[in-house]
């Protein structure tokens, strides 16, 4: 049985979009460009999502690891 | 006397379904993919879930180990 | 003076039943499997309690240790 | 001037009652019978306490010690 | 397929005009001067914002990587 | 410009009365009889304050670090 | 282009007036007379602040970097 580590899917989805959800309920979606081993992330063309809808325009934008709950691709 | 160890019992449970509960009471329930010694989860298929019922579908995920609270195989 | 250590308290319980107050005031009694040195648990035949009483049945469960305020065998 | 380390007046206090104040106001009351580098700490005999009186008994139990504020003989 | 790291995008963020969101709310906006590899962030210019106004003038501020949720150039 | 290192000015505080303000509030009054690197904390003849008064004596007892906010000899 | 370390901006700062927000919202003003890499720091003639204005006279205070948001000079 192979296991897929988080970091390869993470590194899987890059250039793709992605929705990252935060502590406290917060989520951005935008095109994942790239991450570090703390699972910092960098987004381009990123939104903040408010119930699944985009309330504030942010482009680029640099999440620190240490807050996200979730990275979907 | 054998102990079962934590990472062990992951390792054994993939491509299983689990659930898995959050900080906060958030959960989600999906087929275990892949995990690391920090306990970052991949899921496929997942869906989020409240009160026990699937509201979301996430599809894959990567959940940040620091915000798991428990998994369930 | 002798000191126990709480990894060897916790070794000690393997096999026997046990309640795991998480932080939020969940928790757990089940059959302790197994540990690291995390303080990451496994539970068999675990119930979650709400006020003392069983409210869910989670079967396996893998506690990550990071949640765990108590154990008490 | 002598500097009094925290896990030397914790190993003074091994076959003490103490009490165990932890995040979020709960608070322990029993014998300490060990602990570790992280404070983890084993009582025996412990009590849950709330407002100063025991409101459940625990017996024998491990708290981990990302949670304790204050120990005290 | 390259990977932006994260303090790549911060280190060519320097000198220009950066939005720190932080946890709790609170957001700085201000002239990117330093970081370093916590993502501490050393800010010129900076000020308070408060629902993206500013509210209070804080010139030079040093932020604590560990408070910070993003950085958005 | 000569540093005042903060565990220097803890270890000049030693055998002084301080006040120990914790995370949520609580503080406690005493003397300093020992601290380590984590400023896990020591105090005699402590007491816990309630808007500057005591409101209960702990005698000695251990802090833990992490629950530290500030100390003011 | 020139990164401004943040510890350096700190060095910079010795015994000049600061503002240290801590989180929960608590400020001290002070001289800043010491730190060290956690961003533990030393502040003599510290007043506690609230909306800005003086509540509490500390004096010399040591406050762990673990609690601190910003410091500004």
């Amino acid at each position: 049985m192979t296991v897929q580590r988080p970091l390869d899917v993470l590194h899987n989805s890059l250039e793709s979009p992605v929705i990252v959800g935060l502590k406290g309920g917060r989520e951005y979606r935008g095109t994942l460009k790239g991450y570090d081993m703390h699972i910092n992330i960098v987004l381009q063309n990123a939104d903040e999502l408010k119930d699944g809808k985009p309330v504030r325009r942010l482009g680029l934008v640099i999440i620190r690891g240490d807050n996200v709950v979730f990275i979907s691709p």
